[in-house]
């Protein structure tokens, strides 16, 4: 059980990719061996068509894109194992070195960057994984007046349901310019944070009856983790707002009007985001302190008992060893010595003492019940 | 008694409506299937007259509306689950889709959108549940030129002393542009937070004398609850002061001056609800310190018990186990070994040995006395 | 002992006040029965000569008012129970009804108002209540031309220096504009925390003293309850700071320069009586942590005499119990058994147990010593 | 012991000083019974010559500085026991009585004030006395065309370094206009909180030592007190950085921008003696997790002792008295009872009892050598 | 195990500077005794060519320096331990004399200062010593037209791999203006932190498995030690990110526009070293939760302990000292007494008792089982 788990899968602190970047020149493009090789998909599309098709072949995808400047171009690019290919695409799309440094570095906050008419965004996906991490994910895109670029280290990714709803048509996205297509891969991009975290509350609803069943330390760093796991979608919730706000803030030859109000709808649902994870935060706080005043609840309970049984039988057992000595019944001169220990030698001795500890025992019972250390037995 | 009870509950995260949202396209209308079928209701009056009714058929409330572009109208929808209705109303007062989205979301934090002259605000009221939870619902608002439009969820609202006042007559609320009306609704909703936090103070007082009579984990589970419920209430003042900020400080073409003095006024009081929230927030944390110092004391108490008759019993038992050892008189000769426990043959000896525990006793008892330990008993 | 005793007193929760105003229309003016008859007072005076008058006849003193303008007057109500009196001041002096809902309201935060020439100002009165609540009271302030009218709900203030001031002539502020003499009031009100806190801190010092000598639970109930007094005082101060500051950045239409820095004066003290409140709650942070320290330490030194009573006296308790058996010293054969517990039978038996029994003791007891336990007895 | 120490001295709060202050006119000059006589000092300079004198005749010293305009001045004034000197000077430099009224005060934040070309800086010096508080006194500096006065309480500061450099004709101060003189003052005042802070950290480190060694209630007290002795240094150095962060930002003409560059300087410390006193607050906050850990940590040490000594000798007691059980061996009609307590009568008996108890105390040792308990002894 | 290990080799205490600089005038050069000789290099380069040579001699370097203008030049000074040198630099260069003071006062926050065309900048390195303290050191970088300078108090630094970059040409680092140098310094510099962060989640990991399985005093102080090491890295950084923020708002003049965008990839990474310390600030908090929660386990499982042992053993100890009371069995008439302890006279009487005995050990056993506290033996 980890506290690091999450922290040494961390990915801006992979070793290999550090000690190999440390000192490059900037824009340098470092892409560790397990790199999953580029996919590459092409999306075409108008009001009236739409053709989609994955190409093996760069040449071949950019001799499509550049035929067809009439319709608008989702070039959709998975994984990141080649770095000729890569070089290719900053060439001919103009991309700034150290925009395709953020593209697989792959450890950025959600930002914005505007160059010219070109827009750069990068978004970051989240998931619950089984193991009750939360793992998150990029995705930068890049936009240019008829085209978009996306690209992601992953070939799975949350935007199938946005695919969907191009090829059938559903909705104005293919009548409206390309930056409308950026607005809708961000909003399914945050749109799917509230599974996620509708899966984490129900974990953490499971980490409760647990708790409330039987605490163990394992729960508190479960909560703790998940705690930590929190702040990272905090953060990153933070950024994604601070750029959908400098998306809002941003002149309109940027982005045009009609087009910020969509932002201004993915606004709205990062700061729902932000709202449950500052609910659920607090929550964690609530079970790490129910926690540890359990903890110190059941150390009452247990010193109850102690002192129950301690406080009843000592006496007793001091009552009974009195009566267990031997002092002598005879002087030295033969006679009685009535002084030592007669009680032992009255008729009813014995039961008038079982009958005095019985008081004892009855006494102390009732100073329990009197101070409630009897009651949660 | 689960932490998890009004989270689960939490608009928000119910499942069903993000399993089927998360990927529409945007304004995309989705009610759940146990939403209230709509009631219409009109309101239409003038300085003079004022005429109200419950309409079955939109139409015939629409052709009222339109024939008498004289007065002021509030229309005032409640429940939501009649799609085509809805969508009716967008069409015929130029409503923004995703504002409408906004308004079936039921999830939206207080705020407020201008287009052109026509204003749309969310507003939320709060209500305290038998449970000891917080509800809060949300209210929608509309303004046009002469009209304004209202929806919610549920058929009751606490707006009812508002719509007597606009019967009665009473107040300056039917000479004033549709712009007071609005205000007049927001007043209402945060004035209702009063009561609402007056009663949360009674179940806050129950639970502190609850505590001091008898803490139990139940109550510091109450208080923690109670701590985030607040923490809502908290957020969702903060966001009616955001959206009340925005309305004081929007040029006068929007909201006219003369109005203004009266959004100032809401605000004020919006203010006085955070310094109230805040308090309750400062008073639980305080609730949950004693709670705590409470275990430690009464661990304390447990101790004292335990540590005072252990004291004492145990060194007696030891000396009286002392005396019962059966060390032999006799030497092997036949001879009296004087050694061997003479206290045992003293004529004195037992009077001696219970005076010397009595005077243990007594010894001991002082010094506890002394260090403090008898007092609370 | 109540943590609530401050909080049901509340101004803005007395429920009869909530109750009957929820959805009144703005500028109701509710007043609670037991509000004082109000009393009104008018001092009048130029540089040369000054009037003090009790007016029973609101007409009375409107009527010297309008026939002396060469003069300054100050217009001092204390009381709200006569609502006509308090619309016809409304409608001579051009009051806002929202303004006077506040002045009535008595629970508004220190704050600044302007309407073209005429100002309003609320602050805030602190006292030092015997059973060591900090009450505080509103104290409203209109100024106009020749004019400023106070408003307070009590007979008693502190401003009767003030009044002392203005009779005997000293300073200059008969020959100032009323802003001057707005300026002298809020002086003397901010003037008067001084005294208060300093109340405060020596009961700080008792609680201390207590806390040193034998912490309860009491104590630390008094401690968090006066730190949430103090909350309340910092949150007053605060506005007052806010208010001080929109003073002094406002153009000097309203307030002129050579006023202004005699604003930036009580503004200095203002920051003062915030520096010595967030002193206190330190402070108070401070004794909570050693009152949890000290019930912590208590315990120890509990655990400390039990273990060391246990520690010695079970052992020993042990050793006897062995010398207490009865194993026989015949055998079935009556021969003597040797084996069978021969230290009874030794001639020195008895002596040599009861020297090893002191050399446990002591051994025991310089282990304790070793470890410091027995130093602070 | 006393938390309160430096509280009940703290100077805001002197009650004689209060008392006779609420409610005075603004500028009103208050000066304890028990402040020093004032010594007045004039430097005089120009880049040859220097002239330096104690003045017991404050004419004397106005006459010489009004006869050699061409020269520089510091006129230094220590002690304000002599109300009617102050008053001549407020009249011969024109000294608005708000700001001597600030001097003589000795409470004020640091901070600056601009009228026409004349400042007027209040700096505090910190000194850290022998019972381990910190201490502050207000150092007032007035600037005009070719002077500077300086006010401070005691005849004692921390100036003398740099009036040495200024007889010593070293650096370029007397070359330079009067602001640079008010800069070298600030600066030397700021530079003096480097030792008093280093002190400060010798003593922290002295306290912790003995928080290793034998941590008590004293040391959490120390500690405590320190703390918030800090905030106070805290609180000034942010009054500090706000005063000098003004200065930088005021316009040329104010302070010309050969001199600022030496203002940004003293900025540059001023954040330097921020980032310690944050250094040793968390510092702090660390010492007092690792005493109340500690404590913990104590309380274990004692249970482990009692927890092993209990569970060895217990159950062995427990032994020996099943053996001290006085079963008759005969039955009524005389013959001997096999089944009562036949291992008394076992030839063996004893020593195979003995054998068995000292398995049992092996077992137990094992079993707290595996739990690690017996390794911190 | 010293908390303050690394407070008394803060820098800015070091108390023989701070005694030999406190009131001297400003720009006064102190230089500690042991402060490194300056070793001085010279990379000049243009292109085509580059030339790279240490200089015993700073005439040289600074003839061929003025010989060379169609060069750029990196001067490199390594050690502060000869004031001439510094002083014949400030003249050569026009530094002002406060920079210099800042250059070797060694113990600036980063930042950056503007003079005209020229530049000054402080930047610092962290290093991660072995014994787990975190040291810093300065670098400062002054630019001018066509030439940098740097200074640093030690020979060893983390530049290498950028003189390597340079050397071999790779990059564009030789085709661009000067401030492109600084960047490419402040760059490796902050890229550097990564490795070290790196090592410290590395040594994190291991006081967290330590904290696992003995937690232990040591780790405690090791985890806040830890964490106060890493408030001076998050201070630092955020002062990088202050100094990169001001550069990023310079004007264009300063910085060129191409070289903007390279300063606004550093940022994003000063930014991520904010997130991963705050990630293991917000870790070691939780470290530290666990570790007491750890503390009161450990109490818990002792206390278990004592008290199963005791609660079975006590109880029965009393049990076996009743049977050991020696009541007499005979009446003084020498009939037998059959109400004085029956039981010892019965044929089984000590089997029933052995019998009784073991069902109260079953019983209590079950009790504790059902407890649940016999589970974590």
């Amino acid at each position: 059980m980890k506290v690091f788990r999450s922290l040494t899968k961390s990915k801006a602190l992979q070793e290999n990719t550090f000690d190999k970047k440390v000192g490059q020149r900037p824009g340098y493009l470092y892409v560790p061996d397990n790199a999953h090789q580029p996919r590459m998909f092409l999306i075409s599309f108008d009001e009236d068509q739409i053709q989609e098709k994955e190409y093996q072949d760069y040449d071949q995808l950019l001799h499509y894109f550049k035929t067809n400047p009439q319709q608008q171009h989702w070039i959709d690019i998975r994984g990141y194992g080649n770095i000729a290919l890569l070089e290719k695409i900053m060439a001919d799309f103009t991309i700034h070195p150290l925009q395709m440094e953020d593209v697989i570095s792959d450890y950025q906050r959600p930002k914005m960057d505007t160059e010219g008419k070109n827009l750069f965004f990068i978004s970051r996906m989240i998931m619950f994984l089984p193991d009750h991490c939360l793992d998150d994910d990029q995705i930068s895109i890049f936009t240019g007046v008829n085209y978009i670029i996306t690209f992601q280290s992953d070939y799975e990714d949350c935007l199938d349901v946005l695919r969907n709803r191009i090829r059938s048509g559903k909705g104005i996205i293919r009548q409206r310019p390309v930056q409308y297509m950026a607005y809708a891969i961000m909003d399914v991009t945050i749109d799917n944070y509230f599974p996620v975290l509708s899966a984490v509350g129900e974990y953490l609803e499971e980490l409760e009856d647990a708790l409330f069943d039987h605490p163990t330390k394992k729960q508190l760093n479960s909560i703790l983790n998940m705690k930590r796991e929190l702040l990272k979608v905090r953060r990153i919730a933070w950024s994604e707002r601070d750029k959908l706000n400098e998306i809002l803030r941003s002149d309109n030859n940027t982005i045009p009007d009609e087009i910020k109000i969509y932002f201004k709808d993915v606004y709205d649902h990062v700061v729902q985001v932000l709202d449950i994870v500052d609910n659920y935060r607090e929550l964690m706080g609530n079970l790490t302190e129910l926690y540890l005043s359990n903890v110190s609840n059941r150390m009452n309970e247990i010193m109850k008992v102690l002192t129950i049984i301690s406080s009843i039988f000592i006496p007793l057992s001091f009552v009974a060893g009195v009566y267990g000595m031997n002092f002598s019944r005879e002087n030295p001169d033969g006679t009685i010595n009535y002084l030592n220990m007669p009680e032992l030698y009255h008729p009813y001795g014995y039961v008038i003492l079982l009958a005095v500890m019985f008081l004892i025992l009855i006494g102390q019972l009732y100073f329990f019940y009197r101070k409630g250390w009897l009651r949660s037995f």
